[in-house]
């Protein structure tokens, strides 16, 4: 059935004004577009940004270039609308919601923020799991529970950002424990570290994977090695056939998290873009490993949903290509004449 | 001065709530669009796609895979709203304008056109130059007055598109003239002619090549291979300083027009954006003959200034991060702590 619809839609955007295959990788993100929406007129008329925010018990092992009080500054900024993620939200027309899914601070006072924090950061992964089971399925039920609300929003394509001090260092974990790529091929800058860092963040990677080899399913390796934002991407992803909805990966961490719920269940692939090729150095093993093609290659490396949000106008004007261009026999325009 | 603006640009977007450098390319058009601009606080409110229409003498030679009335019935479509470029105009808040130029048929009653035809299309290059030299500059007035319109108007940036059956024979002419390279580079399959067809527009085009190998300059060479269409972009693009407008290079026709441009006037280079790469085979040797690294990279190869259109939401963000983002001391948020 879905083929059938693949092909319809296939059809239709041969019959419109142009060269055939003429619009690229627009014509294919349209034809994903209206298998998800199940019809040949899919539409992205509202989009959100869902940005979900958590510290890291990691963090507290000097793995990043700013303090761990940056995540609930940066919270803050969020609710003020100061932050990248909000100005590139306004300015392509999407809505955002940020969602404290377990910042190591009290923002109960910010009324812009939803409020779903399931505790004051995941745990040190060096010492223990980052998250206990009931931990890790309740942030993964905060992901979901958004993409539930945009839906019944009239929402179309969620962008799933993050914010938090530390969370590269737990996408480089999650990531070499999903693919067995070493912490050299997963660990990268992040927001900036030098050379020192950078070996001995590598170093924190390597003793983590160490401390939880027994993990070996993607749930328990999202459990022990993630964060309560990477979780709650996760469960936003394993959401999308549920609500029909389209699902645009951001970067290193949002694409790690989102490559644990395809492996968790391999059916939300289809429902999935990725919305471009980061500067950190493990993304494209992160892309690889999905099978994904980047829509957009900037040199971005802040997260935030950043890239997700400049990717959004893409998919919003291949749907319209598909919806609402003319056809030849309807604008009265010659066919090729060979 | 330019130097002085870009390093307080620079300094400005460093101060931003962000990791340095952290947005990439988007740091850079920030800059860029702030020398553009002459201000540390660019905008891209309003943004214009300006489509160029018109018809080639060439055209007749049998080097396209459609015939020569699909330009004037394009027209038509654009002037109804139902073509690739209005559905991602209006998908991704811009104007449109589109000028007959030099269309072989009588649009005068259209009249959500510009009319501005120079002749009903270009001559044909085999037996005379393509343009008299009035013509030509009457053809690169259309497009300066287009610039002057839209700045007039209040409008920052001018996506840049054409429609023209033939076209890409006199594109790939002019670059040729233009860099040396043989029609084997510079000639692809345009709207999608087979090998056969391929083979004789490569032959066309050597031929034209001889016919017109006195012309070197690039304003002699515009006029004697190039068309109505591109003559106008190149004018478009030389007006950009006069009216401190970002000028957005579409495909490989708009790209090669705004290539013969920069010939006759290099100082406008820093105000040309180029949106994408085409996969029309010559596109990759434009870009390189300007130096330009592509935003996008999409396989389009449909023309109508459809990846400006796609590229333009970039530039408006990219604007945005430089003039709306919370620097780290108002938002309150630390900074690097190595």
């Amino acid at each position: 059935m879905a083929g059938a619809l693949a092909a319809a839609a296939r059809h239709a955007i041969d019959d419109k004004t142009k060269p055939l295959g003429s619009l690229g990788d627009l014509e294919t993100w349209a034809v994903q577009l209206a298998e998800i929406q199940g019809t040949l007129t899919p539409r992205i008329d509202r989009a959100r940004m869902i940005v979900f925010g958590a510290d890291h018990g990691v963090a507290h092992e000097g793995v990043s270039a700013y303090p761990p009080q940056v995540t609930a500054e940066m919270m803050r900024n969020f609710a003020r609308g100061g932050a990248a993620i909000n100005v590139l939200a306004r300015t392509n027309g999407l809505e955002i919601e940020v969602i404290d899914v377990g910042v190591d601070a009290d923002l109960s006072t910010l009324s812009e923020l939803v409020h779903a924090p399931v505790r004051r950061g995941s745990r040190n992964m060096l010492h223990e799991p980052a998250m206990t089971d009931a931990e890790r399925d309740q942030a993964m039920t905060v992901g979901r529970d958004a993409v539930r609300r945009a839906a019944a929003a009239g929402v179309r394509a969620v962008g799933l950002g993050e914010m938090g001090i530390g969370n590269t260092t737990a996408a480089a974990a999650v990531l070499s424990a999903l693919t067995g790529a070493p912490p050299a091929e997963t660990v990268g800058r992040g927001t900036g570290v030098d050379d020192a860092r950078l070996a001995h963040k590598r170093l924190v990677v390597a003793r983590a994977l160490t401390c939880h080899v027994a993990c070996t399913t993607p749930l328990a390796i999202l459990g022990a090695l993630g964060g309560l934002e990477l979780a709650a991407i996760a469960g936003a992803a394993l959401e999308a056939p549920h609500q029909s909805m389209a699902i645009v990966a951001d970067g290193f961490i949002s694409t790690v998290a989102t490559l644990a719920a395809v492996r968790i269940d391999p059916s939300i692939r289809s429902f999935v873009f990725c919305s471009h090729r980061s500067a950190e150095s493990g993304h494209t093993l992160a892309l690889d490993a999905l099978g994904a093609r980047p829509m957009l290659d900037l040199g971005l490396r802040l997260g935030e949903g950043s890239g997700a949000a400049l990717a959004i106008p893409l998919l919003r004007s291949a749907a319209a290509i598909l919806s609402d261009m003319a056809t030849f026999a309807h604008a009265g325009v010659s066919r090729e004449s060979t």
